[in-house]
């Protein structure tokens, strides 16, 4: 194998592929990224058996193809060492023994490949009919609602994010079990069969990772036990969660008896200010009152101190509830409008935040009982 | 105690005297930033016992003084409190039995303060003659010297910079035992006595994030145990380290018999390529060669792979020698022209860098014998 290509299009291609590396690196082979050049152009690929990735660079953007085969490269370091090379074209040539041969007109690297038969087959098929979603409003759902997965490897299925499509109708559904972050999203086109799947959500956020800022859409194509994105040149492969996810639709209520508009940066900020006095030991739970006019939030940490904060509000309702600050931040900033719409029923009852601007958008909070 | 302020100023404040607050938290009012308001303005301080900082804010800055007084405030939740507050007039009030109240329009914290008796005398001295440096200089005498000393208790004196003052030369020096930085500076005036004091290096980085970028003079009041710095309205005084640092100037040889100019970044880019080979268990070696007119830079992990990096120069000398690639990139970062010489003799000597444009500054790192 034997090539010439510049130094940013090789390095744009491995930082992507790179992000499936395995940190675990209980397969060797998989530590490395596998170079497999053709005549049509450079492939490179990186698995961690649960999520792979795989970009293809055109022969129109390699400088010079001289010599067609494939060969893995130590992941770790080839990400690095292009990185480090001056921005000029860069030889990379595959000796006997698998010695790989890393040049421009001052350096030389020679680093120890991996026979590219070791490197497994990351079977990244496509089917006939994916889901299409613009790729700005794809990552704007991810960032809507990842953040509201858990982290705790103990509820496997709650890391992961449910996607639910009905005919033409995506729900995008994240739960730790003590708030619910749900994003609604309308497909061109609607479907025969109805999906239901969780995805691993740490993976979507690399995913995210990998989007530029462009109007290009990303491709879902959906699979018994894996999802394939397809985004520009790269394929990115994540197994899905198994299990049956819970169902939560009749979590968030379809009637409130309390309901208080609010500027989003004044509220965020009041919260904000009130977790000062928190402690993580006690969910950093704070406790919010409206009385007529004022909505009130307020903390307490008997040793520190304790912090009232006021916000004028149209309310004529007598309320209060205790939840975590450090939720609510979270939910809050998923919303982009000037103003949203807290929902309550009783101090018991799950807290639902609302905004005019995103109709699509659901937070649910559930509070903290506080004896 | 009851005043009001502006937030802007009272941050900066806080910012700049909360480098001295203690995280060891041994004496609990250390762990607090003394406010002391008379009729003339208000004083901050902190201290960690080795470290005290005081700013003073004049009244002119101050909104309005109601009552003079004073109060010790836990610095973990004031600073986080201010910064957190909007941008507005703060009032701070001390009620009875140190309870502090700060308020804004709709935020009202109340926090448990100390009795300001409880706070150490910090003991801010000034004498009459001190030295001063332009702030600008000082700031770069510092971040050129510091980085080269040691980070291990073991041998306190070397975790300090050594100021030595004869006549008007001011001489910094740093080492760790493996390299050294050296960086001279003539003050304007002769001073009649020896100076020579080494200075705790964590301090002294504390004191130059203080430093803006003005054209502002450092002051700096000398004692037996203890330098006090003066800049604009802050006292920042640490204590010194004892002990007789170790005489270094015999460490830097008067002749050389291999020099070789370099352009800095090509010579920087290169170490820091060859540094993806190296490994810290091995001091991160690297060796550097001269072959007439070509500077060969290489290094090898056996199991990973080797580099070698060529640069064209003007030599006529054969060397071979290695050193701590870490060392040469953080002795070069501390240059700031195009061009620096390197200066060696054979492969067991220390090696030099110096710069045509900055003769002021000396880096010496001493080679690794390598079997």
């Amino acid at each position: 194998m034997q090539f010439i290509i510049k130094k940013e299009i090789l390095l744009e291609n491995l930082n992507n592929v790179s992000k499936a590396l395995s940190s675990k690196n209980l397969i060797p082979v998989l530590s490395g990224i596998k170079f497999e050049l053709t005549e049509q152009g450079l492939s490179l690929s990186a698995s961690d058996t649960e999520l792979s990735i795989k970009t293809f660079i055109d022969k129109k953007d390699i400088e010079k193809i001289i010599e067609t085969g494939s060969i893995v490269i130590q992941g770790k370091y080839i990400v690095e060492i292009i990185r480090k090379l001056p921005s000029s074209n860069i030889n990379i040539e595959v000796n006997d023994g698998f010695k790989v041969n890393i040049s421009t007109s001052g350096s030389e690297f020679h680093l120890n490949g991996i026979n590219s038969n070791e490197f497994p087959d990351l079977d990244l098929e496509e089917n006939k009919e994916p889901i299409i979603i613009n790729n700005k409003i794809f990552k704007q759902i991810i960032n809507q609602t990842a953040f509201a997965t858990s982290t705790q490897e103990s509820r496997p299925l709650l890391t992961g994010l449910n996607f639910k499509i009905e005919n033409n109708l995506l729900e995008v559904l994240a739960t730790d079990s003590y708030r619910l972050a749900k994003r609604d999203y309308t497909l061109d086109i609607s479907l025969a069969n109805i999906i239901n799947i969780v995805i691993p959500s740490r993976n979507l956020l690399e995913l995210v990772k990998i989007l530029t800022d462009d109007e290009e859409n990303i491709e879902m194509h959906i699979f018994n036990n894996k999802v394939l994105f397809k985004y520009k040149n790269i394929l990115f492969q994540t197994r899905l969660l198994n299990g049956t996810y819970p169902v939560t639709n009749n979590l968030i209520p379809e009637s409130f008896l309390v309901e208080v508009d609010v500027n989003l940066n004044d509220f965020y900020n009041m919260i904000d200010r009130a977790s000062l006095l928190t402690s993580e030991k006690e969910k950093n739970t704070i406790k919010l009152e409206l009385k007529e006019n004022l909505l009130i939030i307020s903390s307490n940490q008997p040793e520190i101190g304790y912090v009232e904060e006021k916000l004028e509000v149209k309310n004529k309702d007598l309320l209060t509830i205790s939840f975590s600050s450090k939720y609510m931040l979270e939910a809050l900033k998923s919303f982009s409008g000037d103003d949203i719409t807290l929902l309550f029923n009783t101090d018991i009852n799950p807290i639902i935040i609302k905004s005019n601007s995103e109709t699509s958008l659901t937070q649910l909070i559930l509070p903290i009982k506080v004896y």
